[in-house]
């Protein structure tokens, strides 16, 4: 990001009719996607969401409300066009692409791109959920596909996901990044049960045992305890911060992949957007240590992408306000001078 | 609002292919729409932004950082297209409808609807900020606005404000209606600095010493401390009760409004909506005099009801999740049919 055009566009804001800093964090977000972009107003109409799946060998534990199986529905609902995330795209305007990372699905839908490293981890409770090599591999299909978005004109992206299990992965993330204990961090997922809440915290616990993943070693950390479609979102955060393109994150277990992408390669969290906070209780510690905080707060805790994407049109109209607001100067107004220097020199 | 088709509202989002609950305060928000519409899935794709004008004779206490001739001249923003509001309610597909209650403004553009009760209160640290007979007219101002809205096919309404000393006003009717101490509730408004805070603080004091609203005496408080656009605001809310349509609040000031009607009107609350957290401390008490928790939070604090329309399109997402996501039928599942019923009993 450029600090030069930071203050160009914080300039720019300053002008328009309004209080000082009024629009709080919609001006915040506006002035840094403009750092992000080199431009005081960008223009991010082409925007996508990448959607990443896999399936999870701790489902077998029973810390999910639905059998595994799901997960390959789901990815039939995406392609159909079924899903939260199929129409929240259509209605604000990003392109969906849904990645399988390593699902257990028998059979995929010719719209859905094949990158299955493995049929699913395997159960992070009796050793690594994959090799260190896999998750090299899932990282790379990051990579890949936002280079790909990228070369055929996206400026933003969504990272969102689907896997059965995957907030108990999440979860274990979250302990090793955060250092809270699990019982803090532990949510309810898909809608689990009180009992089967401590059976998913026992899972996480009996994981971190096992597998001692170190948090000065991310990939390590998601070799052991994540999953391929996580290790895939961290790719597309990597591949974003490479590009330089913003991403919006969803709710906690792509935070959980940001995370681990901003310990491989800090400068990558200068790109990440916060959407919204999701009723996962590990979400807020993990924004906290990525010094994030979202726009949208409205208990969700679906995944797919379906926060970030209801995020876009906070963004867009953030930036429709830096295009077409008047000036003090179209008013024939000075504008509060004074305040703005102090505002500029505090910033 | 029907409680029966809140029910049916409930069971089709349960039967939506996604968690039960998970999309948390927005399938909250969109079963409440059905109650009040009476239609389980409600088109509110025509809706309007009423945007409220008045002047404040508190403003002499040296309580605002902008001079008083700066409602006018935002009065005039509002007719050329170059504020805030007109800019997102273009984008969000808002008609924009500006009224002057009373601005001390020379001169009115064309398209600004003129129903001025008198121009600008009384400086309410001396007495009254108006009589109960003007607070009377200027609650008929928002009632009969409303009125005709609904009858040109509006169906949901947002509700902003404009005028120079008017977070003092609101401060107060928070004061009144909450108990809370003026310490705890007076902010910054437009930007002013610490010895203004003071300043305001004392004014608000001074106003209730003198005015000693009762708060069983809703209008009484709108007269004594209130001002001309809050008292049209609080109309539009009576209004759109009596109509039985939607109203999305605003910030602080459209708060205290809302909150004056639902104490003269009970029934008025089952038809308000937050939309956003305000960066305004005494926000938040009465929202939760209200029982309301705003979808956003991102420290806005400009007014005009920018922060009602910028939830629109959260709205909008959420009723376009109930019309077209996929259900479990679709998929060859039951669906989480014990759950299920067990949410509803608790509902």
């Amino acid at each position: 990001p450029d600090p030069e055009i930071r203050r160009k566009a914080l300039r720019h804001w300053n002008n328009l009719t309004k209080p000082l800093g009024s629009l709080g964090r919609l001006e915040e977000t506006a002035i840094r996607l403009a750092g992000i972009t080199g431009e005081v107003v960008p223009d991010l109409s082409r925007k996508a969401v990448l959607v990443m799946c896999g399936d999870h060998g701790v489902a077998e534990e029973g810390v999910s409300a639905y059998p595994q199986e799901v997960t390959g529905l789901m990815i039939d609902n995406f392609a159909r066009g079924g899903a939260a995330i199929n129409v929240l795209a259509r209605r604000f305007g990003a392109e969906l692409v849904v990645v399988d990372v390593g699902s257990k699905a028998k059979k995929l839908p010719p719209s859905v791109i094949d990158r299955r490293v493995r049929p699913g981890t395997a159960n992070m409770t009796a050793g690594p959920a994959m090799t260190r090599e896999e998750a090299l591999q899932a990282l790379d299909v990051g990579i890949d596909r936002v280079e790909e978005l990228v070369r055929g004109g996206v400026r933003m992206i969504a990272i969102g996901e689907m896997g059965i299990g995957n907030t108990t992965a999440g979860t274990a993330i979250a302990a090793v990044f955060t250092g809270r204990p699990v019982e803090v961090l532990t949510g309810r997922g898909t809608g689990i049960d009180d009992r089967a809440v401590l059976r998913k915290r026992e899972a996480i616990r009996r994981a971190i045992e096992v597998n001692r993943p170190d948090p000065a070693d991310p990939i390590g950390v998601l070799a052991k305890v994540g999953g391929l479609e996580i290790a895939g979102m961290a790719g597309a955060v990597l591949g974003a911060a490479a590009a330089g393109i913003p991403v919006v994150l969803d709710g906690m277990i792509s935070t959980a992949a940001a995370l681990a992408a901003a310990r491989l390669l800090p400068e990558a969290s200068e790109y990440l957007f916060a959407s919204h906070l999701s009723a996962e209780p590990a979400h807020r510690f993990m924004l906290e240590e990525l010094g994030l905080r979202p726009l949208i707060d409205a208990e969700m805790r679906l995944g797919e992408g379906t926060g970030a994407v209801l995020c876009f049109p906070l963004i867009d109209g953030a930036l429709s306000l830096a295009r077409e607001m008047a000036t003090f100067a179209d008013l024939g107004l000075a504008g509060p001078a004074e305040e703005r220097a102090q505002h500029e020199s505090d910033s």
